[in-house]
């Protein structure tokens, strides 16, 4: 298990879709690598110049979209897992 | 539905004109991108260094201008959403 | 009607002279731009850390110099306003 | 008149020499811009994080030196002054 | 021994893996390095603009994953030690 | 007489030695400029975000290193001073 | 003697080996400046927004691991030093 540090978040990328419009399957290669994922866990949240600390404002298992290109993939097992910056996450996906 | 995080607002852009002056209708790819749109959610504001919360200047339904090239395209469904630093907002149009 | 938001102000460009000095009347493409505008709508100011607000020193109708090459350009119908920070300000023109 | 905005102040540029040392006398473009000056008009300071307003330390006809290239020139009638901000004057020319 | 100064952490990097998944034995130059590792000493943390101390999240003995191609190597005898920020940590590795 | 203003400190450059180890006498072109002076006149220092003033730590009459190729050369007269901030200041020399 | 100001310590680099591990003499410009050296003398610190001052955590005898390429070197008599920011300090070593 992962335990994010400070204002981290860890991720877990949501599979893009394997076949295009048309219905042709995507290799691995082909694929774009989706900005959407599940948060798995939360850090403690970033400390102001007041000392206070502000919490993430995600909770595990919440659907979220992510800056493009932004944090750091990490290899567990065979899962392959995105550490964020709560500045990165952009919004909530609700249903 | 998405919902903001932090100090984002998320916006429908306004479509472009179809035709140019001249009558002559637009293709997809010769449309440039408005940089007008509708306000549909807003999140909870920035946190300044003293702790305290400062909520967005707009609401849902504004109509605002907003600084060109700024922001990420979100896909939900057919729509495509911006999601935008309330710092990237110029003004508010109102009629 | 445009509102600015936060620390903004919307600009009304002054024209520049549309003769040389030597009289020759210019084209539109031969013109540059002018630095020096009517203010005609001011924001609610910049959020200072301590969570205070600081009003901008202008108001409408002030005749003002600004910054050349700052801001973003604004189509309202017929006008092009000019939407600036109020840091973009250089000085009133008092008669 | 100009009445500068914020942490700004007006600047009378002085005259460089018109002649070299071996008593050549120059034309416009062969001189070079002085970096001396008289303050013609100050502005009311900048505003710091906790809402204190910091009044510069020059006043009204002072001879300044300040940092080459920085600021922005504004024609006003047959003068050109030079804006500039208060971190850009160096010293004081007391005689 | 290494005491690290500030907001540093000192990290015994864990060697990668020998060999690849078809067997094939690495030599030292193919190997590539390996961002997790050991925390072996901790310094007192950052100091705040309120002049309160901030602890490091990590003690020694935790393992943990950091960011790739930050820090410093120093050598001590044998080993290879990595001197990190606290902010260059993403997270901690728990079993 | 020159007056530093804010965070800013007056030197006069030490000369260089104007002969080689070998002996040989440079010219003017050939020589590097000193690093070393001594301080002529100090500012009132720099202001706090507290609006507290924080006065230089260094005093007329100091002999001062400095980063090289830090300031602004100013004329007055036959001298070449040089105008620092109090950052650009490394260390005083004692004898 | 050096005086470091503000933030500042002065440092006595520690000499690189002389030999390579096969046993050839070093001529002077194959040498690799070391990272390594001893404390010589420490500043007065760095002064924070509220204008409390942060001591440096080193003291003058201190052995030193810093930052590669940081700082700028001083020569006295024949010795030549090198001068840094506190913040390039990474750790003590320690027997």
């Amino acid at each position: 298990m992962l335990k994010p540090l400070g204002n981290r978040v860890i991720i877990e990328r949501k599979e893009q879709e394997q076949t295009t419009k048309s219905g042709i399957v995507l290799t691995d290669s082909a694929k774009e690598k989706s900005n959407e994922g599940i948060v798995v866990a939360v850090g403690t949240g970033r400390v102001l110049d007041n000392g206070e600390k502000v919490a993430p404002e995600v909770k595990e298992g919440d659907r979220v979209v992510f800056q493009e290109y932004a944090g750091s993939e990490v290899k567990r097992g065979d899962e392959t897992y995105l550490i964020l910056n709560v500045e990165d996450l952009l919004a909530i996906i609700e249903d």
